[in-house]
């Protein structure tokens, strides 16, 4: 690995990432066996959130106590990075007692100030910007189906932090990539100049427009996410009227007739997919939740150098 | 066991209840022993909590953990069974993640929703309408003294969740159980039906009334609980008036010269129970407290097939 | 040990405390070699928290998962002693089911009391009048660069619960300690008594005053602790202009040449503490930190009579 910390997909090599997602598929083999190394044990990690969760904390947490270690949940109203405490010295002090720091943050620079600081490892857990725990997940469910560099995906919906990583994991790993969003809300700038360059290495194929029809046509797997994430709640209705023509439905899937369907969740059923698509045969929507779990255990013993 | 879950006592049949019962009881006396049988090594239990708890939490968590497992704490004002995120998906998400879940929700409709999605098995820690792991510890609390046939049981006071899970027990196990209540807080309509239903296979006497020095006189044990339960407090004050001559006081156990007094806490001391008969030498609060955590022990290894 | 709780370290024999502290290195010493000696092996903790926490909440959890134990979280909001349910009840209820109580009160006189009902330890996890786990890793730190029989201690500032505890602690342990205080946030009157009972016996040398140039002269260690704490927030503009006098920055450090910096964090940069101090060479504030973890491991284990 290319960092000691697990901020983005895009700081690690292509290799690295591969070597994780072996691990994840071992990780979860073995657990359908019952088998469950305890490459952790005796480690213990603090999770850090700003914002709601149940896939990350739940991930986590039935995570390490199955490799042996202990995960420890925080929130922003007890620690209050930046209100109680500083960064800096709550950073300082977590790499004293835990050998690992798990963080959903709003802010993207605050997990940046906190990795710079800290003497472990920190795992980025979504902030604005990125999601790659959400990304290594999204690979591991792909590559169950489809060899990563013959499979093609399109993204339809919000340019957020989850179109951001999956845009930098397909262009590290050379997948397809075809991302539809609204003129307004198209991925970060400097996520898809990164892209680029990453993509001009592994031969990625990574188009960014603006009409779900032509995005997903043919492709191996449609992707979507809502419309309006944490913290955008005051927008809602804004972004109702603006997502609608990317709902995620059997109109749209017309156009991908094999394909499958993946959304990372929670879901906004009849919103920015239908019942019937995201209950329907297509769907991989709890592999792709599932994997959260294999995936981050195999990040985890990846920053942490052990296992595998 | 007939159901994979455990929602209410009434779905398993008296020998698996007594089944679970007798291994709690050889789970307190291991404990006591400083033995801690690893059954439930590396396995994972998800508790949802929309109401606070003390007993429920702790008792989960530890028993979890000393039986080699781990307890993951979740509420609703995190994750938002309904609000954040639809029943269906939180309960097909867990089932990809830990080994078994602990709800405890407001509507017991909801405990059932999620129960028949999920693959994993789902305890009920409490509903409006039920809570059968207090009813568990309740019947070892009261195996501990009397043959379960043999003994008789005089609940007094409010007709609620904990009243509706001991008639369920009584009635399948063939206790005798007389219930005191005023004629607007009886016990749910159609739990009496079932409770009919199971008595007549069972020879479980069931009387339901509305005076309680009538049903306390002579039993071996007296229950009580709070008159106001979560949710309730707007209408603590008219209930305090209704309740008021349903007190477990020395003057109504002067009836049951020899009762041993229960209370499934927490108490509200002065209302429903004075402190004097709370703290006096019949009280065995503390010892069916203690018992939930030897209960939900038996209880987690039944629906996960393990142990004994 | 003079008693079966940790409420205060003057409730404790020198003796027994030179005992835990040097457990404490030891574990110290262990853990850097990725030894974890599982001494608390299916031991469960029970934190309660009704003030925010990091390090208390960190140390004892991750603590416990190093010695092969399991701490359980629960806070004011959820378990409401006093409003819930009586304090009796609760550590009554605690009893049956956890090994050992670790709480964090805003009155000492309910930590007092839930210890004078719990048949199982009892640890103070900080209440407004002390914080003997703080004053534990305290003297740790101190002991690791000078024998503390030998080291003179300057404490600057709130004349608070840390303060106290600190007071108590060199009075048992025989140290050198000058406090410097505004005569309004003078150290409370009954704990300076008690101390100077107990420095009696061990020939401590306690200064209590108000210069704090003269307090810091040529000391080995400059303590400080923030200004306004926990619970007096409404208070803190008043506080800032009292305490300015009391900064810790290098003018005054300028008269402990030699001196290292002792906070037991959180700081607040810039008021109590400078930047250029807290992040200088001086400071052996992280050490403290990482303390916490060590030394309260040793108290556990004392408590709980294992280990060693």
């Amino acid at each position: 690995m290319s960092s000691k910390h697990f901020l983005s997909v895009a700081d690690h090599s292509a290799e690295a990432l591969l070597a994780m997602l072996d691990r994840a598929a071992e990780l979860k083999r073995l657990l359908a066996k019952g088998e469950r190394p305890q490459t952790l044990q005796g480690r213990t990690l603090a999770m850090y959130f700003e914002f709601p969760s149940l896939r990350t904390h739940v991930t986590f947490e039935a995570g390490m106590a199955q490799l042996g270690g202990h995960a420890i949940f925080l929130t922003s109203d007890h620690i209050g990075i930046g209100t109680r405490e500083s960064a800096k010295d709550v950073a300082l002090s977590l790499s004293r007692w835990v050998d690992v720091l798990v963080a959903r943050t709003q802010s993207h620079a605050l997990v940046e100030e906190l990795a710079e600081v800290a003497s472990i490892p920190v795992v980025n857990a979504l902030t604005d910007l990125l999601h790659p725990c959400q990304a290594m997940a999204d690979l591991m469910t792909i590559a169950e189906r489809k060899p990563l560099r013959e499979a093609t995906v399109a993204y339809v919906g919000d340019g957020n932090n989850v179109a951001n990583s999956l845009i930098l994991a397909a262009s590290v790993l050379g997948l397809g990539l075809r991302v539809a969003t609204p003129a307004s809300h198209r991925p970060t700038v400097h996520v898809l100049r990164r892209a680029e360059d990453l993509a001009r290495a592994s031969g990625a194929r990574i188009e960014v427009g603006e009409d779900p029809a032509e995005a997903v046509r043919g492709v191996d797997f449609v992707y979507t996410d809502v419309w309006t994430s944490m913290g955008q709640e005051s927008e809602s209705d804004t972004r109702r009227a603006v997502f609608r023509p990317y709902q995620v439905n059997e109109a749209l899937l017309a156009h991908a007739p094999d394909a499958w369907v993946m959304h990372d969740l929670p879901a906004h059923r009849g919103e920015e997919i239908t019942d019937e698509v995201l209950d329907g045969p297509r769907s991989i929507v709890f592999d792709q939740a599932e994997n959260r779990l294999h995936a981050q255990k195999a990040v985890l013993e990846a920053v942490l150098e052990v296992g595998g």
